[in-house]
């Protein structure tokens, strides 16, 4: 009988996209208004208004575009390999992307936010979690590039995260697969009882943003879904949608779909925190990685962590609380006073919304309906808010406009619902080309959402744009949002898989954004000032090359004395400093990519020549009028050669 | 004295992008038409006219635009990894990347071209050069994914390249940085007569598209920086600027600008074919790969290549020819009667024209100026069409629109000059944001421009959109070239440093896109045709998976007897048959990237685990209303450990 949902689920979705491809062109187009080009167009020398962070689901990266342009300004690397920029290849950036599986070049990055102080939007960081390999990483907001990356030990699919609390006390990230906890050798049959799940609390330092693992909640084995933070009332509370509360291991989208209801987990972190002041954290050893990108030397460091500090939530009858939530609820989402929160049962008729007021009191008299997983479960009925009636099939994510209203995207039949909060009457539909996943409004994840516009992020592309063969790119919309009806404006493709995305108003951080790096305090150990500092030296096999590049010239630009067999390090500094200056470099055989060096940073590739010959090497970056002219040459000669290393010098 | 040019032009270059800076958003916001909105708006369900491909320059790729919206609709992985994709870490794709220095994960692509019937483009396929490690690909434009890659031997900067003849007879390749042919062991200050260049002339195959380097015409010792063929009267020669005739090996901002005049190169490349075929072609020992990807069992194939054919261009006296150009000229164009021949001198005052007519007459009529280099250079004032005056500082390309006129690109007065060919009259400027390589206009590389819009390739972006720190994506802008002026509509950011571009009206090529591939003739050795055929069998320690994806459900999903030192092949099939349904998956510590598998493919990731436990795998492109239920688990059991191979079946 399960199985029947699970395959109407699968033919109703079938359909839909085959009605709506039939007919979108149409239906799409008759919706747009006649000033929509007005709207979403900034003309040349103009900015945009909003900075959108999208993830790259599974690109790994963080892609940064304007609103209402739709323009792709910038992809951040952050857990993947980018050979655009070097990131992940050159020696400087490799320790970022070291875990304790060794060196992992690609993660699935999925859900971005920005730090916030007092429950709005402050622009100093914003945090993605790697759901593959579990990570959290920190991009600083001054040069839009990845500071840090916590490896999450005890967890698998990290994809309840990552999500941060009001005054960005906390980056936190929940597992979505349970796993053995400890590791080990156990068949998968015994899931039950011996299955975990972690959720995380990673402190973030109030001045320089560093991260670090203060505590783990362990769970019941049950799948976390998506999680968001209590904001304003409920500031201390974390809450976290559950499926597979079934416990089952095979075929879980027919085994996983049994329960008719599941749970939003509500924790309360502030009690956590006064556990683990009173000493009731046990010690756990664990083996995680912890990498920074240090601003001084520009160059990343990755070490491994050993411990984590663990509660057991079924050892405390008052840190988490169960609320029933029909049925395989995904998305978990607060509204701006923090009252309400709602689970979006994906496979659920109905949308159902906690109040936040109601649950305090339904812990405060015992309201409990059993603790069968060994916590304690309120009475759906007395945490209950409100219902939003058969709004749409298969809702996923709810954001809001600051207005009293909520948007809730419907992934089968393809729509963002607008309705309102505390009547809960609908108010607004429109479709979605195609099936929405996740929906983004400026501030969604904050006391103070900035409703002008909204994002839907779409699962199917299909027929939207020109067709490009079997692989497409995802495709997101833009909604004007401050009418009483929603207003599509704009189709825009994506990079990766935009799961979620978090904006802001330009104003808050344009003016902070670096451009360029001071030379004067580049502590690189292989930086050089000048192109009169710039020398080559051996040691044993291995050659270490101080280059010099600006307009237009590598120093040393010829080197002799190179042999088969030998491990060349290019450590190279780019010495403008004016702004969008880089120079890059490439070598002939390197295996590895470029180097794209900003103005006064040092990065280093290495090159193992396996020929004699003379090889070139040449800036990859059209610098000057000159640039073509900006090359070198390396002379390899065999291995038991004695010819000595020389080089060129600018006065030759 | 010529170090004194280079500074001036270094100090221009600096002042005057410090005053653009100042400038640039009342000048260009003032010249913006009220229209241009609604010019570059592509109305959400509506398409672009052109799709724009754009190389990517030090990002290795090429990417897909619509052209007026400047909207990317995908990256195509070419010469680097791609983690988004998996290209360059999926075992079937891994071989693309195959050079004769091993594997190679990135390059820097400059100049795509679209194959011609005619002198037209047939949209047919795309041909790009990896400058780096130097190669050509073809791309199929039928699923938009590279076909095939070959290895240029005995060159190095592969950058007068990949321009194709009228009928796609060659794909052509002029190496950039001269080296010693044979690679050997010599000192670079033995630069000349020892260093020569390289020109390929790669056949392509009129059915499949195949390449096959047919010969090389080797050179004197120069830099080749352009190239361009020769099309209807002009058809069967092919154009090379040069630059550093001097010969010079160091500090060649200075030394290689000494010269007056450079050279731009005439081919007669149908004269070396008649020598080739009458056997004057030497055969030579050359190393160099060959890789193609096979749509039959969707896995590339990597052979090396052992011999290459060679025209030493000094041992004929009517194979090359070398026409004087100030001075060092870069961009080397074509106009579409195959008349015009424009060198535009880099460090020249003056635009120089020569004339295929007057080219053939003085060759006939034998007016030469000597042969220093040991071929024959005709005299400036017997091949000059005409020159056109101080147009503006640093050009680099020209385009043309059909009307008869021509475009100029400017990088250090920063603008585009349209001018009138045959009368050589300026008849319109406009500035552009900041500092302009190439130029676009679609069909730009044939006999019939498409006059619509320009696009300038900008190669600083500075301040043109919000700020995104040090590293800023590059910059283009949209012309509207309909009119008497160029009218600026439109800046739009790009990926990577796009080079060049080559657009094609979409009507051409959008109906023949792929939209899946057939189940039913994937011959992939490890591929399955439905779930039923999964299994799972070991080979010492390698371990085969036979997997299955289809929503929501790998089979198997649950798999035992895996071992700590083992080497899991997973060898994943997607069952689907619908347009734009991939499946994602990714396991949990692999070191590779995921696969994104498209309908009716199967590719293959190993991983190798280290760690004894029970570890999820699961899908990472959003598949249906049960996609997060898409997983599985993997238990790793010790390395000595007895357990048998088992996994799930769907009815379990």
């Amino acid at each position: 009988m399960n199985k029947n949902i699970n395959l109407f689920l699968i033919s109703a979705f079938a359909s839909f996209t085959l009605f709506s491809c039939n007919n979108s062109k149409e239906s799409s187009k008759g919706a747009i208004s006649t000033n929509a080009a007005e709207k979403v167009y900034v003309a040349p020398g103009e900015y945009d208004e909003y900075y959108g962070f999208f993830s790259g689901g599974f690109s790994g990266q963080l892609s940064v575009y304007g609103l209402p342009s739709g323009r792709l300004f910038k992809v951040i690397p952050v857990f993947s390999q980018d050979p655009e920029k070097g990131y992940g290849y050159s020696e400087e950036t490799k320790p970022m992307l070291m875990t304790s599986h060794g060196f992992i070049p690609w993660d699935d990055s999925h859900h971005p936010d920005i730090s916030q102080t007092n429950g709005e939007l402050d622009g100093r960081w914003i945090f993605i979690n790697g759901n593959n390999t579990p990570r959290i990483a920190r991009i600083d907001l001054e040069d839009f590039s990845t500071a840090e990356i916590i490896e999450v030990p005890n967890s698998a699919g990290n994809h309840s995260s990552s999500f941060i609390t009001e005054n960005t006390e906390y980056v936190v990230a929940g597992t979505r697969f349970s796993v053995p906890i400890p590791q080990r050798d156990i068949p998968i049959k015994d899931y039950k009882g011996n299955f975990k799940g972690a959720l995380s609390f990673i402190k973030v330092d109030q001045q320089s943003g560093e991260m670090d693992l203060a505590f783990q909640i362990h769970m019941p084995g049950f799948n976390y879904d998506l999680s968001h933070p209590g904001r304003g009332k409920s500031h201390g509370w974390f809450f976290f949608t559950t499926y597979n509360t079934e416990e089952a291991h095979s075929l879980l989208e027919v085994n996983a779909s049994q329960n008719d209801k599941d749970f939003i987990a509500a924790v309360n972190w502030k009690k956590a925190e006064e556990y683990i002041k009173a000493g009731k954290g046990k010690k756990m050893p664990a083996n995680y990685a912890h990498n920074k990108f240090d601003p001084e030397t520009h160059t990343a460091t990755h070490t491994m962590k050993k411990e984590v500090l663990v509660l057991d939530a079924t050892e405390f009858d008052d840190l988490v609380y169960l609320l029933p939530t029909p049925k395989s609820p995904h998305g978990c989402d607060v509204d701006p006073s923090g009252e309400y929160i709602i689970g979006n049962g994906k496979l659920s008729a109905n949308l159902t919304v906690h109040s936040f007021t109601k649950m305090l009191d339904a812990i405060e008299n015992k309201k409990f309906d059993g603790d069968a997983y060994g916590l304690p479960i309120l009475k759906f009925d007395e945490v209950l808010a409100g219902v939003v009636e058969q709004p749409g099939l298969g809702p996923l994510h709810t954001e809001f406009d600051g207005r009293g209203n909520a948007y809730t995207t419907f992934f089968i039949s393809s729509e963002v619902v607008k309705w309102k909060l505390g009547t809960w009457e609908i108010v607004d539909r429109k479709p979605t080309y195609y099936s929405v996943g996740h929906l983004m409004i400026p501030g969604g994840n904050s006391r103070k959402p900035d409703g002008k516009y909204m994002v839907a992020m779409n699962k199917i592309t299909k027929d939207r744009y020109l067709p490009v063969g079997p692989d497409l790119n995802h495709s997101a919309q833009l909604y004007d949002i401050t009418g009483d009806k929603m207003e599509l404006i704009l189709d825009f493709p994506t990079i990766g898989e935009p799961h979620y995305a978090a904006a802001i108003k330009a104003d808050k951080i344009k003016d902070k954004a670096r451009q360029i790096y001071k030379l004067s305090e580049n502590k690189h150990p292989y930086s050089v000032k000048s192109p009169n500092e710039t020398k080559v030296e051996r040691k044993g096999n291995e050659v270490h090359i101080y280059m010099s590049m600006i307009r237009s010239h590598f120093t040393p630009d010829n080197i002799e004395g190179v042999k088969v067999g030998d491990k060349v390090f290019f450590h190279v500094t780019n010495l403008e400093q004016d702004f969008d200056v880089p120079h890059g470099i490439a070598m002939l055989g390197a295996n590895t990519s470029e180097l794209l060096v900003t103005p006064g940073k040092t990065e280093t590739f290495v090159w193992e020549p396996k020929q004699v010959g003379v090889w070139p090497f040449y800036c990859t970056d059209f610098c000057s009028a000159l640039h073509q002219e900006m090359q070198g040459y390396i002379r390899v000669s065999p291995k038991d050669s004695n010819i000595e290393l020389s080089w060129s010098l600018d006065d030759e």
